[in-house]
Order: structure tokens, then C-alpha cells, then sequence
């Protein structure tokens, strides 16, 4: 009886997640980790990322958009990818939908920002004196998520902002005989995803450079060794070699130009 | 006196492990712990591996052989490795000695199914149709290893099944003086574990190719630079060079012939 | 009312880091969560590096440095970088200002022990006859710490040492105009950590070999590919390439020579 009663008032932990371009080797993510775990004691810490290319924001933000929402609400979700960092860039902490992002001012929330509906952006004040010029990971972000889980109110976190910088991906345009469309991310497996969120008719294909390429379902639809386009879990077309490495098969990288045709 | 009962009321937070050959970088396994948080808020999820090679289920398997059985009965291992994905290959889960493995169909779970006693292995029915044909991990597994935390009876999973797949794993013959086996797994450090998992006799070598190599008892047995083989954590015999890398020094890959000779 | 009482009386449950140089691949970290899980079933474990190079003790010791004393008192932290594994080499458990590290006795505490005020150092008993020689990360380290954060305590868990292997970091000497010092570490962005740790004049310079390079507060203090030399997050001047790896544009390594130059 009591022990329900109990049980019932304990709140599941506060989920915080942490992506990064620190690589694991330096002790930096540890900082941070130990930080957080100083100020919010029971806080669970997902590991996200930490192998995001040194600096490359929009792969950053190409990886949030994965997994932010996914997480239930009141999650703080920690994306630090900063070459501005110590620089007069701003930082900021997020309310989408009722998770929490805490980020640079440089474009990392671009994605999250795209499909949120609720949204409430505040500036992180600048950092105190003490905090070091080149790891607001540690001093400032860390910090920042830990007193949110553990219950600071995000109202007090610094002043509402609506100016967001942010990444932009490349748009599609109409060509001939469908719509053009360009490589906005490759992924661990070489998959190729292009900008197109089509719905596709039935009898389109995809063409990159002279290479012509049928759209199925899911990867194992095509042949070993051969191409597919399939719908990826994120809804955009993407390009697959099935037991292979696409973009290195087709030395495809960002950018590069992507049609789907629809014969008519 | 009151806290006290309470404290013995409330059960050790649940453990679901991830193995997967996904990377980090895409965000997909934060997809998959997004889910998982979702549904079971309490889970604790502890990242296994995530740099198995793509599409490598053997490689998988050797890993997941390494700690499903070192967790608590009640654990929830998730491991997709999973080229056919979105296929007709079934998904599975199974009960191994009171710890779960939610895994595809496809081999993954033979080293995990070779050591456990208590067996019961059900196949998840197919999923609904707004599952992504390209992530089942997402869409999938993490919603019923989260399930089966949150108290889900493993009964109600689906149907039981006894033909699970299985990757045959090299066997070894009786060479004229000893053993024939060969090469299964290379380990991060280079050392080649052998399919041979013997009570080596006390004067016992390892021959491969034209190399005779001593049997000791653990690496630095062996003077910097030389090669040594010892049982390995698992029961196997493994090469090593003290200080380097066995593999890339012998040029020894997976498969490749190893023998215990025995002199008399 | 109930409840309150209850949740007040809920410790927050320990967290055990996790460094190694074993990398995730072949399951043998999962190996040793599955063993601490199965001790110590509350037991966060926050994951630092497994990517450590294989056997560099040094590298390790400096990861450790970086985070130790950021976590709160009765972290337990395990170090495992240990080529000397199943030999003679003494194992560890030290309390550094109340947080715990269980190692080899290899100088990977030695950073830790340098920044620690409260010091006490334990020898952990000679493994049982069922401990894998070549795997104490599992059979050893792993117990040891889970037994403490189960409850277990410091004082039984062998006899003080007062003599744990360090390793020697280099020192820095005055030269003509300055300090000379040289790297300690080079970090996964190419920065390079030097000795050095001044409270720099503002007018002094970094000198390598022939190139002079100027010290600013932060990275984007300096233009796109140009250098600059600031006080990294540990206290230590660095050499840093803006948008690039200072560590492979100056083709520098561990040892070299930096002068910090202050003119008169």
C-alpha cells in the first residue's frame, strides 16, 4: 500500500542526451558527463554522438533532427558542435514541443526547429568570467541542461529570442520531367539522401549524372551489388548499393545533383 | 521506517543493451533510444556497440556472445545487424536463461542460443504498415525491447518458433598431431582467436603457415614483439604479439588455418 | 506527505565511468556492464572512451585528468589500459577527494593523483584462480568497482600503498626569453596541448621551430588557417589551426619543443 503510494510519486528520471564533435579520447565528453552529474545526480545520459566531423555543423544538425522528437517530453537534449565557441556567437536553449535543445547559435537546431509546432527560444546569458573561452561544453551548455533537469524552470533561463540562425538546406526545383533535387546527406552505410520527399509515382526512377536508377521499398529489394532508391525512415530518397557503399560506388558527395524523373 | 519499506518496494530500473552496426553519427541510435525512453522512461540503455561493419551479422554475433549472458536475468539485448531489413527475413525475440535478444532472424543470436540452457524464441509478427522498411531498429526492435521492460509478458510476443537461423561457425578436425582449427574473430588489438578452445597439454604449440608459436599464459609472457598464443576470456586460443598487432603481422584473416600440435 | 518522506529518502544511484582502450566492436566493455549491472543493478554507467590507442598508458592517464574531479564524490571511475594484464603488475583501487579510480598500477592515475588533496591508495588482492589472465577489465576491475558502488567499503578492499607507479610528464626550463617547454598531448581537433601553463604576459609569443605564433583567448580569435596559441580547458597553453588540425599542418608530435617567448 504504502510502497504504492511511493512508487507512484517518483518521477522517472530526467533523460539528458549528448551530441558532440569531441571524439571520446580527450576526456572532454567526461567533463561534461561529470558536470551534469554533479549538479543533476540522477539524470540518465544518452550518448548520441561524438564522432560528428570536427566543426561541421550541418551534420550536427542533420543528425538532432533524427532523434530529437523521438525523445519523450521534458528531455534536455545537449548539441555541442562549436567553432565559435568563446567567439560573440550566442547560446541558446530551446523549448520544442516540450523537449529541450541547448546549442550554439549557429544553425545546429535548424532541423529540430523545422518540425517542431511549440516553439520558445531563449538566449543563454554570456558565461561568467570563470567559464573557459574554449569549452562551453563543460561550462556553459553542461551546466545550462543539468539545472534544467533537475528542475530550473526554463523561464529563467535568459531572454526570449526569435531570431534563430539557421542552415539552409538546399530546396528542389522543377525540372522537365519531374523535380531536381541534390545530396543533403551520406550516411555510415554510403546511403545517399537527397533532398527529394517525394510522394513518388509508381513508374518514376531517380538519374545522377548518366546513371539511371529504380525506386523500390527497402534496400534488400535490389540485387547485390546493384542500385535502389528507396523511401529512407526520415521520408527523403535515398540512394542505396545493396551490400556496398553507394556514395563511394558513385563518388557522389553533398550537393550534387539528384533527379527524379516521372516518364510521362 | 516508512522510507525503508519504500526503498525495497521500488525494483532496479531495467537494462536494455544496443548493439548495432549503425554508427553514431546519423542520429539513428538516438532514434532508437528515443523510442525506447518513450515507452519504458525508466530504462537504463547501455550502448554495447555501435562500429560492428556494416552489414557483418558473424561479427555481431561474436560480440553479442562476449555479455548477454554477463547481465542480470531480465535484461533486454537489442542487436540489428540487419542487411535484410524490411525483407521477408523474420524478427525475433528470445528468451536465453532469463535474459531477452531482440534481434532479426538472420544468424545474430547463434553464439548467444550455443551457451544458454533455457531456450524460448518467438518471431515478432510483422509490423504495421508506417513501419520505415529501412529501420526496423527504430520502428521495431526498440519498441518491443522497450515493451518487454516496461512488463510486457514475453508471452504475449508473438509466435513460438524452434528453426531459428544459425551461422555455422567453423568446426575443427584431428590433424596428425593435434588439432586443425582456424581463424573465427580478430579482435580490436589484432589478436586472432582460434576456433580451438582446448585443456592444452603443458608442451603443446601453435603452428600457422611456417610459424611455431609458444602457448603461454597471458600476453606479456611473451618479450616485446614476439608472438604468444593464450586462452582468450572466452575459452578460445588467441594469438598475440606482445605489444603489436598479431594480425596485420601474420597476415591472418578469418578463416585461414591454425593448428595446436602436440608433439608425443 | 507519504511520498515526500520517501523520495527524500532515495539516494541517487552511484555512477561508474568507464575509460578503456578496448573498443566496442568485440563486445568486451559489454562484457564488463553486464558484470557490473549484475553486482550493482542501479549502477549508472557513463561511457568515457574505449577508444584509447591500444596500450597507451599515457593517453589514458591524461583522458582520466580531464574528468575525474568533475564528477561528484563516490563516482567510481575504471581506467583499464593495461598491456601488463595477468602479470606481476599491482592492481588499485585509489579515493582521490572521495571519488574512487580502480586501475592497473601503470601510472594511469598518475594526472588524478597530481590534482587530488585527500589521498589514500589500496592494493586490490591477487585475482581468484577463475579470472581470465587476459582479461582483468572484466574478471577484476569491473567487481571491484561495482562491489563499491553496491556499498562495499574502501577500507576492505586491500592494504594501502603509498607507492603507486607514475608517469613522468615532462617539465618545462627557463630558456633565454621564456619557458621551454613541450607537447603532452594532441587532441582529437589537432590542437596541440603543450607543458606549459603560464599566467602568460600579454605580449609573449609561441615559438616552434621556426614559426612564431600569437596567443589569443579563444580559436576564432584567429583568422581561417592561421594559428594561434591559447589556454585550453585545462589550464595548459595549445596550438591551435583556425578551421583546421594544427597537430598535422605543423607536422607536430608528443615531445617536441615549444618556447613560449616573452620579449622584454
Amino acid at each position: 500500500m504504502l510502497s504504492k503510494r511511493c512508487l507512484s510519486a517518483i518521477p522517472a528520471d530526467v533523460r539528458i542526451t549528448l551530441l558532440t564533435d569531441f571524439g571520446t579520447r580527450d576526456g572532454y565528453t567526461g567533463a561534461m558527463k561529470g558536470v551534469i552529474s554533479s549538479i543533476a545526480p540522477d539524470a540518465i545520459i544518452d550518448d548520441i554522438a561524438h564522432d560528428i566531423d570536427a566543426g561541421d555543423v550541418r551534420a550536427g544538425a542533420w543528425a538532432l533532427g533524427a532523434y530529437w522528437h523521438r525523445y519523450p517530453e521534458g528531455t534536455v537534449h545537449i548539441a555541442v558542435v562549436d567553432p565559435g565557441v568563446g567567439s560573440a556567437r550566442r547560446a541558446l536553449v530551446a523549448r520544442l514541443d516540450g523537449r529541450y535543445v541547448v546549442a550554439p547559435d549557429n544553425g545546429l537546431i535548424t532541423l529540430a526547429l523545422d518540425d517542431a509546432s511549440d516553439v520558445a527560444i531563449r538566449e543563454i546569458p554570456a558565461p561568467s568570467a570563470d567559464a573557459a573561452p574554449t569549452f562551453h561544453g563543460r561550462d556553459v551548455f553542461a551546466p545550462i541542461a543539468a539545472h534544467l533537469a533537475a528542475g530550473t524552470a526554463f523561464d529563467h533561463l535568459g531572454s526570449l529570442i526569435n531570431d534563430p540562425l539557421v542552415i539552409v538546406f538546399p530546396t528542389n526545383s522543377h525540372s522537365e520531367s519531374g523535380i531536381a533535387g541534390s545530396v543533403i546527406h551520406v550516411d555510415r552505410f554510403g546511403n545517399i539522401v537527397t533532398s527529394i520527399r517525394p510522394d513518388t509515382p509508381a513508374n518514376a526512377v531517380i538519374r545522377v549524372a548518366d546513371v539511371t536508377i529504380p525506386i523500390g521499398r527497402t534496400y534488400s529489394d535490389a540485387e547485390p551489388g546493384t542500385l535502389i532508391a528507396v523511401t529512407g525512415s526520415r521520408g527523403y530518397l535515398e540512394i542505396s548499393l545493396r551490400d556496398g557503399n553507394a556514395s563511394r560506388a558513385l563518388g557522389m558527395k553533398l550537393g550534387d545533383e539528384v533527379i527524379l524523373d516521372t516518364p510521362t
